[in-house]
């Protein structure tokens, strides 16, 4: 068996949706639970309910939101009609589910709070993409996340055709001025960081000129970013790049990157174009969930 | 001894703070810690590093920065410049943090995330307040947060002058339609309400027309959510309210709500008006932490 | 679908109930497990169980006694013959549980435990309510708890008909002498905060005398707790009360609540009584379990 | 060195005391904090404390209310006036505490809460081992407990003089009627236990008649507990456990004990009564915490 | 029904397995789960797989594997074919999987990381207990384990026949050199620790010399360790116990126990041998899984 | 400022430090605390101690050791007299302890067996080291750790100048038999695997064959994996790979890798050799604690 051309879609590990959904339960639920739908609402109500989109949008979170009703009453039914990473058109349907009412209500502003943050950034992430479809660039994301959530705002970065940056500290080297500035040089900070990390590590350094460019390359990092760059200095370093290593060396651009400048930029032939904007100033998408009791 | 005439500043249970921070750093720190500095700074290493705004701004967070920079050594000394709360100018000085390089740039990112976002709740909070500052009415917020950051959500609105709704589905009553329809009618379904949750439980009821509004005064909920209703309508609403019972019963809007609306709703008279849009949409505002290592 | 008349009964969050039987039950069995069991039970022992009362009594804590048996074997099967808030008469059949043996005896001594201090909690605020039930006066409960018990307990007291108030400092205001002495004055404390806390946070005052009740009905609260008055003071807060505001303004009573005095002060007139008693002093309800292991 | 002649006082771990009270004022603070404090008193205001015993007792938790006190502020200062154990008379102080006002007033509570139950089982306890004084028998807890809180009222009940029976159903092996019967006999019954458990844990049979005792003797456990036997069973179960063995063997006492039983209970000579009054039927020690905020 | 001859084996709590095995694969799957499978690996891809001996040993771990499987994916079905404790030959099969592949890759690591150890101290716990069969003498574990994994290396020594010391600080006493010292004498020690302990504890006693012993038994506690003794001064030990006291007093030898050194030992008469070799030196077994993806 | 020659020592986050101390000292206190102790030692005696090794070998852990007796009591003063990565002779003093007698004795345990283990890791990779010292290759270790250890183990193999594998499933791809079959390819794996997982994450590919070698060059994978191979084979892998690509792709030997192997095959000129035997075979380092108790 082989698997299709399109590239795998992403996938959270269970147990890490499971632990922060339930969290997420315990923060809505506090102490004595729903008390407005213990007080009206029957223990024996059923209801059917239908989780649509309001706007256009990417889907992210579906695992999330399922979680939430599992864990609410395991024997509620939850149908998807959407997989994440699916475009949604307003009025599209994102899933239904079945079962005590109690337990819809009680899962609802959970499910909903993620799939509207996470299908937020992927559809921004979504629409920074299509800007530079054109381009070999992808848009990536950085460290800049709500604390707690970076393992599903990368996730749906993904999800929006985005792609990830280093997940913590400790996944990949990320050299900065002051490193370099104590080493005494960048190629010391490299040799260090190779010395340090093991050979499964990555190691960026950020440069801010092109001069400190061309002692980067010399320093044989596997990635450079290139910071606050103009799109003509970011141009001369890709031509650099390919003259020195026949651009093995990767190119990631950051700084005043947003949904009108991004364009350029990937024109400029970098590989990464990382940006915060993506997690930290996505709107969210509008989704909502009706309810029929019965 | 009295206070002064000032409202006193809100307050965090610092052991809720140095929970979330901690598994905030974890979640950065990872495995292996920061693998770029402990490869290239020295462990005696110290630094003086200076967080500031590079923006206008109101002021969020300042507790868990703090706890971000402790918990990574608690020999660090973290001197404040600015309390939660306080408006920022581009440039403003929020803090000062001197002692072991390693652990000021293993916090970096930790803390000016909670920062960011949180004073970019509490700034678009202030702009909304700064709106409606000549009426009496007060933006509050919604259970529309991300998950795990609610009571920091929360506490970010308050710093920006705004009031809080209800934490969770336990503290507080909101009866909306699928509540009245099962219950047979609104007097019915506060009647439950009152029963079931205890005497120091505020009971809301949610309408849709003022036909709902004035069935709802008639059960004497303690406030009234007016959601999507036209300012004609809410001062409608406002004028009825205050001849059926004094304005007693307190009314909140929603529906429509953003920084170009919220005056005009203001200005009908309601008391409250309450939007997700302080919590899920504010812009995070733009704090630096610049460092020097000696 | 309407509901019936009768009130709804309260239901636990099961996320709350899980993670804390969880504990329980690690709290029991330790590092090694049930070791008596498991040197002379076989693994494929099979057993019938009943758990019963053996005394008359009201009935809390179902959903747990359930939990810790399903979370030591998910196939046991457990009968509920009696709901949370049903009279128990002395041999009243609770539950039959059957399965594998070491499951069943290594849940029966959580189960129990949570059974009896529960069922305990709800029959002694059944003794209080019966008394007062010719009053509209409803008994409930304080933060008098035990800790980390606090949700069960407040649960149980419902489920014996009482009342609930605050779950926590954090969803209702309770103004005290040393709040009032710092503000300067009744006015002062509750102005600040219903500034502070929110449009959806009842606000109670405490008092003392019948000068300070006066005074702090001038303030508007939302709820007065008269402590440690005589009856007579009661009745005459009571009277004062409905003068001034018609009685919506609710009035709590407190201090020297026990069984013998609960129904004079009932009768003053007072809206809610609460006391530590039904928390703090409540006997347990005395239930076994028989098994029989085949 | 040498240690006096007086028995050493227990001590509880400081990490589970830290692990329990950090729960506890999660608890109680929720996810807002002190908020009439917050409202009313000032960041900066201090204030001197006083807990005091109102009814003479017997302290158990002194470490507990310590640390609640260091959780919400670790520059507040605890002065202890009595330990654990220390016999307190009705207006005796147990502590004092200064520091920020807003800090005492969030412990307030939990601290209370501890102490109040746990010195109730410490008083509870040394009233039952006032009564059997002049014998050699002690009075011991069993597994009757709330569930989380099984090492504080084991520790409360050594503060009050008494013993300690398993800790759960790993630390001893306690073979009763099912065991026995599954196995066709105690004394192969026993024999299991001994093969399984390892040589450092105490085997215990409990026994309802006197025949089952000479039976249980012959097996050799460690202890028998002899269960709802009356005075004259148990004065005839000492004679025989002499002659057999010398009194090696240890009887235990259950069934039936009360605060009027027990005396009569322990001159019969066993050496420990085992019962569940001292920690699920303790009247809590009313303590009392007064504040002068400055 | 009774159990068969044969000494029952061991269970760990279902309850601490969970929890372990949920750690471990949060551990491995980090932030971003398995990126090699989830890359390569279609959703709905499905697998068998079998783990199998690749040496000769003792089976353990076979819950904690199976819970591995079963975490990430409830639907997998794992299949037994050998219980812990069963002796494995070399390409003997353990158990046998179906399913997703994503599921079966992803817990791979973590179930073969708990059998490997797990049966690595098993297996070598049989060897040395194959070497005292002939005598009465046990084969016991210490306390030198790893951290956060004594309960599973005591169920693992257990699986390969061996028995288990006591399980921490708290469920045995054990009577050192410097307790002794500090109290000023053996019997001092042995009386506080009965006065201390609880008629459910086991008291040992640790002596380096047979005059010690000599004293040491006069005090009668329930074990005596002799520590680093040759085989004739364990030999005179165990003649003076068993005039002493008839070999009541339990005698456990430890101090240069090895493969080579424990039948001699053993052939002394003492009734247990400790070690923390089969616990911290004990090779690991080699097992591996061969999965087939369809 | 600039760093000295050597390279820098790794270090742990000690947030991670902390919260596996804290675990470890609640399995051995338990739910009593170090009862012995507690029984013998007076709550005022303090004592002196010395950790000191008892064999030749390589530090690892000395940041656990002293965390176990600080959160015992943070008044102990724990002085080292080493560091991580330092190689101890026999009788070489690690670190000296003073302060109170129960705090010591109850941490020795916990910070032994941390250290006794880490450093018996550090130590056996040492020796792997010093063999293949006069090649450019480094040892390095895998996945096959104790759960809820990797973190520790992979710090201790630094600790013995070994180099670190990926820390889990995410933070680097390494592509085998199974994911290559599935693909259809080991380029289209690469491909999918680039696409997949962002371009600071390693992109490693196993081999078994030459002819799976040559073909894995053609698809451009970060490093290679080298399973299983004689020396031969892999002196004529890394001839290929160097007329290939300049050695640009490093190359990883695994398989048969023992102390008295591990020579050869360094010297066939790979540049990273990897075994589970550093982690998983390491003899523990014998430290010991002396303590005096004034």
């Amino acid at each position: 068996m082989t698997t299709s051309q399109s590239a795998l879609p992403p996938q959270l590990p269970g147990i890490l949706v499971e632990e922060a959904v339930r969290a997420a339960l315990t923060e809505d639920l506090g102490r004595a639970g729903d008390i407005t739908t213990n007080a009206t609402i029957p223990v024996d109500a059923t209801a059917n309910a239908v989780i649509s989109s309001r706007e256009n949008g990417t889907l992210a979170g579906i695992d999330l939101a399922e979680t939430a009703f599992q864990l609410m009453d395991e024997t509620l039914v939850f149908e998807r009609h959407a997989s994440d990473g699916h475009r949604l058109s307003a009025g599209g349907i994102v899933a239904e589910i079945s079962g005590t009412a109690r337990a819809i209500l009680g899962a609802e502003r959970v499910a909903l709070n993620y799939l509207m943050r996470m299908s937020g950034i992927a559809s921004y992430t979504a629409r920074f993409q299509e800007q530079i479809a054109h381009t070999k660039a992808r848009i990536c994301c950085t460290r800049k996340t709500v604390p707690g959530h970076r393992a599903f705002d990368k996730y749906a970065v993904k999800c929006g055709g985005g792609s990830n940056h280093r997940f913590g500290l400790d996944d990949a080297v990320l050299i900065k001025d002051n490193h370099i500035a104590v080493c005494g040089g960048v190629a010391i900070a490299i040799e260090r960081a190779r010395e340090f990390a093991g050979h499964l590590v990555m190691i960026e350094v950020e440069v801010d000129t092109l001069e400190q460019f061309v002692e980067a390359l010399e320093a044989n990092p596997d990635v450079v970013l290139l910071d606050n760059m103009t799109t003509d200095q970011l141009a001369e370093a890709v031509s650099t790049n390919q003259q020195h290593n026949g651009g093995r060396i990767r190119l990631e651009a950051s700084g005043n990157v947003n949904i009108d400048t991004v364009k350029a930029i990937a024109e400029t032939g970098v590989d990464f174009i990382s940006t915060s904007k993506i997690t930290m100033a996505a709107p969210t998408l509008d989704l909502g969930l009706d309810i029929s009791i019965s």
